[in-house]
């Protein structure tokens, strides 16, 4: 086991393991320390023509024939993808056809997991999953969290989890990808049929970089299946499903805005900051995603644009009917959208050709010549915890279990300001602490707090606390913010404790290892 | 030099080099008789965004520019695109800066040559460019057949080009895109503009795969430039020019239909064997390229469509207005389109989603799981000459000058049925031979001749002759027709004069060399 192994302290003060799950590991050295070595792209297997249908026809009768072509094996990378998010019923067929076959120690690989998936617990005690690496949200989460996982889980971002299968960090032997319309050739569509769910984008690095990949689809069509996100010439084998998700947890079809005061306060001060501080501009550029209080930053900052007559060029979601409905009042020329949070976005995305689908490559892979997150003006996000020295946490909660993924959160810090919009406590406990218990987001990058109680702004951005000198936000420094809540709540939250056994580790950008998910013992 | 070294008797028959310009070949094994050895797909190196301006935007000076921060030196490989055909201006401004810079012996990689890339003639005579692996129309294939060149021709089809790209055949330097829209960042769209060409599908493999990439376009839109085709995540720096073609050379604007009877049969013949084949059925597809027998052929089929109530799933271009007629008329359901031949191509790619862009990857290149030109069902193509043995040559003329590019061709000869539409004779000379002087297609894959003189079906397509069996198609050996041409001309065309020196190799798909092209004196 690798949790025994020497941990070392990285730029950000952490203790990291220098190896996980038997690979050599390079910890964190800074937001853009590390460089690459003088290395290449992961080049998959060559394959030909030859051994592949001249009629294009690649079905094959169920997933365990197409995992037997594939020739699934103890200790294989599976991979799978999370747009049908808490509706998913194709990764765990997989894992469950693989196990049924006798397989053994398989790594799987989601880009996220979800509560939906917690009997992949079941096949961690019966050893056919040796461990997890990908975001685990909940019961997954808190199975790694008390050290039953018997490899490391590795924590990426959504541009983290690209750079890693690009460069060849992770080498997905069988990936799965679940397509609400397909055709025999394998080419899918994540925007049209039955189980519709937008963009296909989190399963683009594994259509293009697995050594196998099998297509499951509830909705065939004839060649060619247009339009194609995932190319069929990427793909091995089509299996045809009476069902690939559960459609009312695919999209959620009502997306809530906020209706707490606090939170509708928070949401009313980040759209007044982006007025304020000139950010809202003709042609300027935001991201927002499905939350409670970015769902509502939306609705007043549209309603400032329409009395500034400010038209954005493009916004980024997890699109929602709130930004479709910027995109048809020409309030934005696009909407380039990496996941699609409601059927609004879904039937946007279908039908209108300026909501664009984007993919991890484009928007946020850090091994890239750019990406599109750090032409973002700015981005509304949220946190878990945040500390005074403004290092943040999405992965971990104050009581130190793991309980989220990082999604494409620590890649949309690279925005041009990077607001967190937070209550200042939860369930009684502070948000604002005086040390994160996990970092999944450096300082450098964290350029505003906002809460309820006040608004914190960085000291390292003082251009923006320039641009913001006539506004009338109620600035604040954080330290004043977290004395605030800890008066109310009689002192600061309690600390946690966490053995110094390692079950997880957070990944940066790069690739390079930020922090370490120790065990929590219970 | 390469042309002294030894020659290998290939499959087909042919005598062909083992080393070309320096690298180890493997000779023609057979249509599907070579399977690349347990190898991976080029990885281009690594980059990181901590190189690349965070605001996305790659802008530099000048071409010059650009080609000094690519670090471009002697010996380089130098990728350009020819969506511009003989309108072209990129590719001669950028190989005309590199030798101001000074460099020596590059080699140019065009997807195809002109007749206005003429100019480089002058510079292989002064040493800046070595040699060209490309195909070579006009001008300089007569440079190339005259054995001026320094280095041996490689001709390769698109898919050849894709898969010699993919495999790390020939790896790219520099890849320089011409892009009639394109943003700061890089992406690069091919139908909008004032020189829109359509797809842009020749340079995505050079965007992918080569180390450098420049963007240079004559009309920048603000991020994102959607849609995009090319993405700049793979480009490292974008010019602006004052235009980068001639837009009245880049599409024709009209496509001339041929209006000689003879060449009218032709067309008229093909369709009637669609149809009494039973290839033209619900559902079925089929290629016709921008050529005056192939634009009848199209007329001709409409009608037949329409009187039976046919309608197609796709067809695919080398799209031109008659495609796109169909396309409203509601004949075809889908264009899959890798070339865009004239201005109703580009204005129906640029508005209407059922008219798709496509690449050599998803239609042409033999190395991947599969591709679109196997599961066309009738393809209509022209040659040079076709022999009794029913091979074919689209490269050389019966003088054994090299005149022509591959292009698709050789990728299409995998369709269901593939046709030759050809006069029996041009300029006097037959077009019909005992030996083709340079084979490009093997005859497993030439299924029938057309001719104005008589149809020829290949004796391997017992079963396309059992479908034609009520057919009052005039359906003759094409022995018979080659003794009709004879006898009007006077004999069979006279044996050209040529070297035993190879000038140029001919690539099957798969990499493997086909034939050779030998050097004629004059």
């Amino acid at each position: 086991m690798t949790r025994k192994g020497k941990l070392v302290a990285n730029a950000a003060g952490r203790r990291v393991p220098m190896v996980v799950n038997g690979k050599d590991q390079a910890p964190y050295q800074g937001v853009d320390g590390f460089a690459p070595a003088d290395a290449a792209k992961h080049g998959p297997p060559l394959r030909s023509c030859r051994d592949y249908p001249k009629t294009g026809d690649k079905r094959v009768a169920d997933l365990r024939t197409a995992l037997e072509r594939c020739g699934v094996r103890d200790g294989m990378v599976i991979s799978s993808h999370h747009h049908f998010r808490n509706g998913d019923k194709v990764a765990l067929a997989t894992l469950n056809a693989a196990a049924e076959m006798g397989a053994k120690d398989l790594m799987w690989f989601p880009s996220a997991s979800f509560p939906c998936h917690e009997p992949v617990i079941d096949l961690m005690d019966r050893g056919v999953v040796h461990h997890i690496e990908g975001s685990m949200n909940g019961p997954l989460g808190e199975y790694c969290s008390r050290g039953k996982m018997r490899g490391l889980g590795v924590l990426r971002s959504h541009g983290g989890r690209w750079q890693a299968i690009q460069d060849g960090e992770v080498r997905v032997d069988i990936a799965v990808i679940a397509a609400p319309t397909a055709d025999p050739f394998g080419n899918c569509d994540g925007s049209h049929g039955p189980s519709a769910c937008g963009s296909l984008g989190f399963a683009l690095a594994d259509s293009i970089y697995a050594d196998h990949v099998i297509v499951v689809t509830d909705n065939l069509v004839p060649f060619p299946c247009v339009p194609w996100q995932i190319q069929g010439n990427n793909v091995d084998f089509v299996v045809e499903v009476d069902s690939v998700g559960d459609p009312s947890k695919i999209v959620s079809g009502t997306t809530e805005i906020t209706r707490s005061p606090d939170r509708l306060l928070i949401a009313e001060y980040v759209a007044r900051l982006l007025r304020d501080s000139g950010i809202m501009r003709p042609g300027f550029s935001f991201q927002a995603g499905a939350g409670g209080i970015a769902l509502a930053f939306v609705q007043y900052l549209k309603e400032m644009m329409q009395q500034a007559g400010v038209r954005a060029r493009f916004v980024r979601g997890g699109s929602t009917t709130y930004l479709v409905d910027l995109l048809r009042a020409g309030l934005t020329d696009y909407i380039l959208d990496g996941q699609t949070f409601d059927l609004a976005g879904v039937r946007s995305i279908a039908s209108d050709p300026r909501h664009v689908p984007t993919s991890p490559f484009t928007s946020y892979n850090y091994h890239g010549k750019g990406n599109f997150a750090s032409m973002v003006d700015a981005v509304v996000l949220g946190a878990t915890e945040v500390d005074i020295g403004f290092n943040a946490n999405v992965v971990t909660h104050s009581d130190g279990l793991l309980l989220h993924g990082i999604g494409g959160w620590q890649n949309c810090l690279t925005a041009g300001c990077t607001i967190l919009a937070l209550p200042s406590f939860r369930d009684r406990i502070p948000v604002i602490v005086d040390e994160v218990t996990t970092i999944t987001g450096p300082s450098d990058l964290i350029d505003v707090v906002v809460t309820e109680r006040g608004i914190a702004i960085n000291p390292r951005r003082q251009d923006l606390l320039d641009r913001l000198r006539g506004s009338d936000l109620p600035f604040r420094p954080i330290e004043a913010i977290k004395d605030d809540v800890e008066r109310i709540l009689g002192g600061p939250p309690e600390k946690p404790t966490l053995s110094d056994e390692p079950v997880a580790v957070v990944k940066w950008v790069d690739g390079t290892v930020l922090d370490t998910v120790w065990r929590v013992p219970g």
